[in-house]
């Protein structure tokens, strides 16, 4: 009987998973203030996406995702931003997800976390594979953005500040 | 009291994490196998260190951790490996700290997840925060990697296959 209680007990509450998110979502903020706005909209490496791009799909993802999670109504991924090179505008928008995420969150009953969902009606996966996703690709183009403030000669924040 | 009882349940199993854990560090074996050989232990950028020493920091970080979160017995962290600019020495060292990880975390009682630890007699957390710092810097470092490889026009394997 222990050994079934200890298979079945569980590592991470929501709200320490929730604080997780938004302190990987600062350190992600904290680097696109880091970017020239020049070079935040049109720098890369090796055929790769810029970090401006990235960021779009972070908050294609982050904001819209949980949306539909909690909804249970599913739009298609939107990576598309009107940011006419603002990097402001872009800020602006990472806050208001920010604000969207803290709202969001808490209407996500933890019982609800292992069900099966089919994301952005494309991606098959339960809700905390799913959320697990959002963080890990952040942290992933985060991680390449660092990349390319150091081909600029900038210095990134530190990895663990969040 | 609805409340109170979805404040404190509980997102993720420890078996969950195990499996997330194990998937992305499979998919981090499979970008050190797309490197080549010379490349691995030569190329950066922006003065960045190469990918064989962010990969020698995750080895000296993921078998050494667990093992000090086991046995409760601190040891400074060791980033260095004999690797003799042989990537198989490297992968062989990856597979067996695979290995050892499969043993050892079952052997974290789910409750010692919130414990206060200071990991390699440095960095202060809970055992669940340290080990979501391990994942997300092999993500993070991952990630940089995936740039490495871009700029040498290697394509790298999909981020979502683990």
């Amino acid at each position: 009987m222990e050994t079934t209680t200890k298979r079945t007990a569980m590592a991470l509450s929501s709200e320490t998973l929730l604080a997780h998110y938004q302190g990987h979502r600062n350190l992600t903020r904290r680097t696109i203030e880091a970017f020239p706005e020049k070079e935040f909209f049109s720098h890369n490496i090796g055929g790769m996406r810029t970090f401006a791009e990235m960021v779009m799909e972070l908050l294609g993802i982050a904001g819209p995702g949980l949306q539909e999670i909690v909804s249970e109504k599913s739009a298609p991924l939107d990576e598309h931003v009107d940011h006419g090179n603002s990097k402001a505008k872009i800020l602006k928008l990472w806050d208001e997800a920010t604000e969207q995420i803290n709202v969001l969150w808490p209407q996500i009953p933890t019982e609800r976390f292992q069900e099966k969902i089919l994301l952005f009606g494309m991606y098959e996966g339960t809700i905390i594979s799913s959320i697990l996703y959002f963080i890990d690709n952040e942290i992933h183009h985060r991680g390449q953005g660092f990349v390319y403030l150091r081909s600029l000669g900038i210095e990134p924040a530190a990895f663990y500040e969040r």
